[in-house]
């Protein structure tokens, strides 16, 4: 069996068996912890086995006393028992030829004591040479929105968005207020068996998938990594979110999932090489992948500014060199056009402000001098992404912006048109608003706006050599 | 008259003449911008002087054709104008007696043309040698969220913050979503007369204002800015966003304010040595001042990290490093009191990570565990400031947390307390429920929380030179 159907049986499950479900599970406020309601009331079709040792039904359900007392086959098993117990599950799964289990206890590698060692050798030793594999210990487990399944014992946080997205905290499964992070998920925990490179090989060929992003604690088998990462930085953006920085992160890292994080630099050399486009933060980890699976490729590095406000303007060409992008001299064509619409006395240039036109002599309506601003600079050669810094403080503004967003990004799909607003309180709603009917997105400011077009363009600059150059 | 009575005039003044107002005001979207009716619909409770050539009533106020004909004296002229009539207007407020003068109109040395050019002279012209001082031009003006006063052609979003805002547009009167950046500011414009020195030195006396903001494209005076700027850090926080980083922005800067930005590791080095916070973008701004007037000060760099999810303790630890804070060795006294807590195999070990307390055996009430996990670490004279990383997913969380926050808060008035919420959709709106009743704050990310401590544990570095060093 190769390792993308392996993974499969985590993530497109027809029968899971849950191992462990407590009458008193873990509360923190109104919040209950545990894995089989959760699972019952994400909407899963498939089949759920309750295994429970003395009780013969559990949330409605039929429960079996042991995995090998259910007729039919199983694909997963998920096990939420105590540590101590987990070697004899995990035995009895592979004796019933369960191909995939999830651990969920935590304290084997991450605790790092001798007993934590040595259940884990024991887990290692039950599925040496066999064909299952196991995700975890230490792990929320597996979530996927196209097939409503979660092995979480927390509600999960996903959407049916084209996310695919490995990491090494739970937490991620809980949603992070206003990022949307996966579609599909694997929680690695300490990763003692399924590893990135699995979920890289099976996200790869999912064609519901088309970024997939990684939170990286560590990596055990480094050479494999870095080959199959780059292979799939050609074919789909790989966004990495690696934390252990420093040596004091790097022991956090170990005493919570037991991986050893490595040389920062070294980390960054290696995975700019394979075309992984890496992040510092949750929130930039937000933004890329939103900006990769929302707008077109930013073919080059050319940036056009609008702006209402010259201040922000100034703030998005700093942006610019921030990130490795360049707010371009329009071409003699488009500073024709523009300056058609413009005070004398105004130079339509690079940032170019809108609010001129309005001041002065009222000599072009707003919603007119924004069209053919916005048309111009997406006819210009030289600029291969727009953003628009402007006044979000009216819904109605909204409007005029998503009549001029639809038009232009149907003239102009291959250039990612992006907006920055300001204005309280409406901004946040008008996020929405705006967002909501075209291929577009919202920034919370010109420097996160700019920020993920540079991640744009640089994997667009890596995707051209993958192309001239075969893997 | 002093520096300080100047400035008073433009954001406390009794009476303020708007001279022009437009029957056809500018227009986008529903939204209408003009000076009275924003001043009008602000709640000011001063005397308002509409000026008009031709009609007797303006907006239900009577109105005078000149300023001359007003009877009363005006504290403040707002000039609404066209640029070729505004050198006529400011005669006529000087001839009056009128001591500050707001300039809207753009086109000025921003435009850069001769026109712009001859305008400005005729204006510094009139008030040579006189006791008026001007805000702009180019400018929305002033705003006072403490006297309902607002100068600016659109509606101002303002709140009764101890925030002093000095700024180069206009755009943040109108607010940035989520971010409270003003209870009183400046926007200086093109900054022709009235500049940041100016500002300052009025900030600095004034008893609403606890922390300064400055938005700064370019400095006209650089020797008495640095000057009153550091004597004015070593009272209050002074955080400023410098823009137009580059040569390109530069230029930028040029053409919006007619602004010279000058070399920026120059500016770097200078507003260091200054004791100014200096932050990148806008969102940093906004959680800086925010830090400084609701945190207390943070006396050293040491953090203690408390988290339910591993890897989002190991980001906290990252982000210490990158802003130049230590995530420290617990005090051998806190290990202990910790170690009581948790199963045998987990060290109690900075970040401390609370969730093990709870699944491994239920060994602490989760309530219990984080009220005494935070006592331990606020206890600790090695740690300066703590933060928690928590599931903010259920209101009933939300609660357990207040009632922690409010009793250690209460024993430890000296030391930051600050969150980091994950869980959607819940974690937006436990940040406003967990803010209300605590001196806490809740931050988008670890690391955006970690980047505000270092700000305050940098300025409290800078306050204790000054103490010791009278400047």
């Amino acid at each position: 069996m190769d390792v993308v159907a392996q993974v499969r049986n985590f993530l497109e499950p027809k029968s899971v068996a849950v191992i462990g479900t407590s009458r008193t599970p873990i509360r923190a406020g109104n919040l209950t912890y545990d894995v089989l309601p959760n699972l019952i009331s994400s909407g899963y079709r498939g089949k759920i086995y309750p295994i429970h040792p003395s009780v013969g039904e559990v949330h409605g359900l039929r429960a079996y006393a042991t995995v090998a007392a259910v007729p039919e086959s199983i694909d997963l098993a998920v096990i939420n028992l105590p540590r101590d117990l987990i070697p004899g599950a995990v035995e009895e799964c592979v004796k019933k030829g369960i191909n995939a289990i999830i651990i969920v206890a935590q304290a084997f590698a991450d605790a790092g004591d001798d007993e934590g060692n040595r259940l884990q050798r024991q887990i290692d030793d039950a599925i040496r040479g066999k064909k299952t594999r196991i995700v975890g210990p230490n792990t929320l487990g597996t979530a996927n929105a196209y097939a409503k399944f979660s092995s979480a014992f927390a509600e999960t946080h996903m959407e049916k968005i084209p996310v695919g997205f490995i990491c090494q905290t739970g937490a991620f499964f809980l949603g992070l207020a206003g990022l949307k992070l996966m579609g599909k998920a694997i929680d690695l925990g300490n990763g003692s068996d399924i590893h990135f490179s699995d979920g890289l090989e099976y996200f790869e060929q999912d064609a519901d998938i088309r970024v997939i992003g990684l939170h990286i604690e560590g990596i055990k088998d480094a050479a494999r990594f870095l080959k199959v990462v780059h292979r799939v930085s050609c074919k789909k953006p790989v966004v990495a979110l690696k934390t252990g920085r420093t040596e004091r992160a790097a022991q956090a890292a170990q005493s919570h999932t037991g991986s050893l994080s490595g040389e920062d630099e070294v980390w960054d050399a290696a995975l700019r090489q394979a075309g992984v486009i890496r992040v510092e933060e949750i929130e930039e980890l937000g933004d890329t992948l939103r900006a990769f699976y929302i707008l077109p490729p930013m073919k080059g590095r050319g940036v056009g500014i609008i702006s209402a406000s010259g201040g922000f303007g100034v703030m998005s060409v700093d942006a610019c060199e921030r990130f490795g992008l360049e707010a371009v001299k329009f071409s003699p064509a488009t500073t024709v056009r523009l300056q058609a619409l413009y005070p004398s006395w105004q130079k339509a240039a690079n940032p170019v402000d809108i609010a001129p036109s309005l001041m002065m002599g009222k000599k072009t309506p707003f919603f007119e001098a924004l069209m053919t601003t916005a048309e111009a600079l997406l006819d210009d050669p030289r600029i291969d992404a727009v953003l628009g810094t402007l006044d979000g403080s009216d819904l109605s503004l909204i409007d005029l912006y998503s009549k001029v967003a639809e038009k232009v990004t149907t003239a102009h799909p291959d250039k990612p048109l992006v907006f920055y607003l300001y204005g309280s309180p409406v901004a946040a709603e008008a996020k929405g608003a705006l967002e909501a009917g075209i291929r577009s997105m919202v920034f919370s400011s010109p420097y996160r706006a700019v920020r993920a077009l540079g991640h744009l363009a640089h994997y667009s600059e890596f995707r051209s050599a993958c192309d001239s150059s075969p893997t």
